[in-house]
């Protein structure tokens, strides 16, 4: 692909190869050690052991964070595959030029300044970088994104992320917004998601939605894919695309500008179009696509997805403590499509052996208040579990102040070591809904307990409302499947 | 009222004495310090200093926490006012008779074990309680809940609570869970609220929520009003209170049990019948009281009554980092019912002066990508605010795994008292969302900061989606208010 290659846009397969670049040349990135974004980028390329060639280029040249740097692209000695291009907008055509001369593939455009800022010179700069990039074969992404992150290149835009997202998994996720991408990569790794490929890719005037999607469609490792979209930039195109990811892949989607405000946010955001809502809802529901309306919940669904066995039965078994959250539970359940069946008499009775008459519940919600012991907590489940009629099981707590105290604590600990065990032959998926309501001082106690279950393979939300719409969205998902 | 008085549940004003016990007994409570539930009472009522009597009941006398105890209510030597029942249910009556004999006033049970067990034997002794009590003019505060708390007499339910919670305030909080209860005093003074008086009254077989409804509405420390309910035990009283109430403070009510199977678990819970939705849902338009859906959504409506100006007017100014970020939380506000309107192009181009054009939007929502400077931050804040037709300005920030760090700690840390600084001047309201996405190492900065700006008196948020939620229905009651 030393020059443009048509095809390239129209096979998925295709593209693999700009995410195995052999040597990268960061052009305009700055060798003030204080510019803490300045850096970033080759900060996260270093602490991620990227292991091709790594150029810096600035006009000092001299040495950036150890490596020599050149004063332009066409000063580096060996070949340069990929370019990540910091400097102002109007110096990108001239870049562009040169990248041609010296063989680059790819550039991807961190500057901004363009179509997004919906002036007059925004736009004609980005028609003109379009141009010149085709004139001389070289394929853009963005401008005005973060660029790609994938595994096992080690390639990444994400400085000082945590180690969990330096593993491989098998979400990819294309999203217009650099922000979105570097939240979920970091934010779902911590509740346990990996990744496998993350395109940010901004104003798209190359590669855009429709070259990611197609790629992530056909890429062997990619088992689930998210999108972020404001805009299309060619709609039958993406509508074939997103037809054919989501008949063998699903595909979850947050749609960004979805109102009057929203789309012109998006509009100055990355200069989409943000279309028609109607259109997006029916071409979403054509598709079979799973439309959500927040990266929070996007991150819900993925972890539904990554955690949770194929569920097509509502009936939910709810397991918590205290009586108003019970019921606060169950009517949050209900509400969102699933169902909270009472246990039949013969398991409340043997619940009964063990559970106190007084401030508990077993008829589902069952209310634990005064289930201490760890062979409760997991005979409960068991027994909750061994109801042909449940499909799932809802095991939610909020820890409070209590926590930090001795004898709470050790008891959440306690708690905690059993129903992870317990999860593991339960022959039925179990959610875990873990929220906090203590002060600052107990939230290390939290963090730790929620790590725990997270890195113990279990699907844990903050609410449950965030988990039973989750599950609800994940069911509904299988149930079309089941009948398409 | 040492014999029974029918008026007192007719005259809100005579409630009062309840609050003011000069003489609490503890009846069965245990001796055993390892027995952390056992004793939760008695050290909560030490902890926040009540300073009336307090009589530790335990046949086998002795000492509890440094204080006599007696084998009986008729065994302590001088009157007592206020009993807390710790024992099993069969054991009541008695109780109840003997504190008839003593001139006990009131009786609150945490004992469970009633009519909520759905058996015939727990019906039946709840109607035997009953009787027992109006016979010897006892009054009763449960069976099945928590009781009590009043900053102004010490008395409290909550071991352990935070200091912030044994502040005194202007809520007051019916709840028909003892949980919920402890929760929102617990959460919620984390957040900022502050208690008036809060009573947990369980199965209400005799105080009911219509008592404290109504004692709360001609209190005069009480501006708000708080509850959840399951069931209602008188209808027509009920119906009438809430509109009084509703017609003279905000009264902002959770019904738990709205599904059927949230019906079902109150019936568990409390013994409640819990009613028609649609017959709730008139009663409370009908009285203009607030409907929420969940303990989440009402300690946020609560936030926003306390640390928001009334409000009229949906348009909001949004600021925050991140396009992705921007474009979501416009589309969030919009689907709450507010609305971001673009803000007129002399107040951008004032703002260009201090934002670079790259990867920032001054539209509205304000995109601060760039936006580091403190003098950044309060100029953008004060040009928001200057637009006239903006009526109030929601700032939200995600701190990340960055905050860790040195410059970005330093950032974050310098921004927010330039924000509490700056609010102070703005004459226009101003919304803090602050979620986190970082990992464990981070959290204890995040939630530094989020104490930070909720002791300032800002109303702070976990996500836009709430605060949006808060604020569209805040306007809604203010604007019925208007219209009324």
């Amino acid at each position: 692909m030393t020059t443009q290659d048509p095809s390239l846009s129209r096979d998925g397969r295709k593209l693999e190869c700009i995410f195995h670049p052999s040597s990268i040349a960061l052009v305009g990135i700055t060798s003030d050690p204080n510019n803490w974004m300045g850096q970033g980028f080759l900060k996260g390329l270093l602490e991620f052991g990227y292991g091709g060639k790594i150029y810096p280029i600035n006009p000092k040249a001299g040495q950036i964070l150890g490596l020599k740097a050149y004063p332009g692209v066409r000063d580096v000695p060996g070949p340069v595959d990929h370019v990540i291009s910091l400097i102002p907008a109007p110096l990108t055509p001239q870049l562009i030029e040169d990248c041609g001369s010296k063989g680059v593939k790819v550039v991807h455009l961190f500057t901004a300044g363009f179509g997004e800022t919906g002036d007059e010179e925004g736009k004609r700069l980005e028609a003109e970088l379009l141009a010149v990039a085709r004139r001389v074969g070289v394929r853009l992404i963005g401008p005005n994104c973060m660029g790609l992150h994938y595994y096992k290149s080690r390639i990444t835009f994400g400085m000082g992320i945590p180690d969990e997202a330096k593993e491989s998994g098998n979400i990819s996720f294309l999203s217009q917004s650099g922000a979105n991408a570097g939240n979920l990569l970091q934010m779902g790794s911590l509740r346990g998601l990996r990744f496998n490929k993350v395109a940010s890719y901004g104003n798209a005037i190359d590669l855009n939605e429709s070259d990611f999607l197609e790629h992530f469609t056909v890429d062997p490792d990619t088992e689930i894919i998210a999108a972020y979209v404001e805009g299309v930039k060619e709609g039958p195109r993406f509508r074939r695309a997103l037809m054919k990811a989501a008949a063998i892949k699903p595909v979850i989607v947050l749609k960004g500008g979805r109102t009057v405000a929203g789309a012109g946010a998006a509009s100055s955001h990355t200069g989409a179009l943000a279309g028609n809502e109607e259109i997006w809802n029916a071409l979403l529901k054509q598709a079979g696509a799973i439309r959500v309306y927040s990266m929070d919940e996007l991150s819900d669904l993925l972890v539904a997805f990554c955690h949770l066995p194929p569920l097509r039965g509502r009936n939910v078994g709810v397991i918590g403590s205290g009586g108003g959250a019970s019921v606060e539970a169950a009517d949050i359940c209900e509400s969102a499509g699933l169902s909270v069946p009472p246990l039949p008499p013969e398991i409340r009775s043997q619940l009964r052996e063990f559970t106190p008459v007084a401030g508990t519940s077993v008829r589902n919600p069952i209310d634990t208040t005064s289930m201490f012991l760890p062979q409760d907590i997991s005979r409960t489940l068991e027994l909750v579990a061994s109801h042909t009629e449940v499909n799932s099981i809802i095991f939610h707590m909020e820890l409070g102040l209590g926590i930090i105290q001795g004898p709470a604590r050790a008891i959440v600990e306690m708690g905690r070591e059993v129903i992870i065990e317990t999860a593991k032959r339960l022959h039925k998926p179990l959610v875990v809904v873990l929220a906090y309501g203590g002060s600052s001082q107990g939230i290390s106690v939290f963090t730790e307990t929620k790590d725990r279950y997270i890195k113990s393979g279990l699907a844990v939300f903050p609410s449950i409302e965030r988990a039973a719409l989750a599950v609800s969205r994940f069911i509904s998902y299988h149930e079309t499947r089941k009948s398409a």
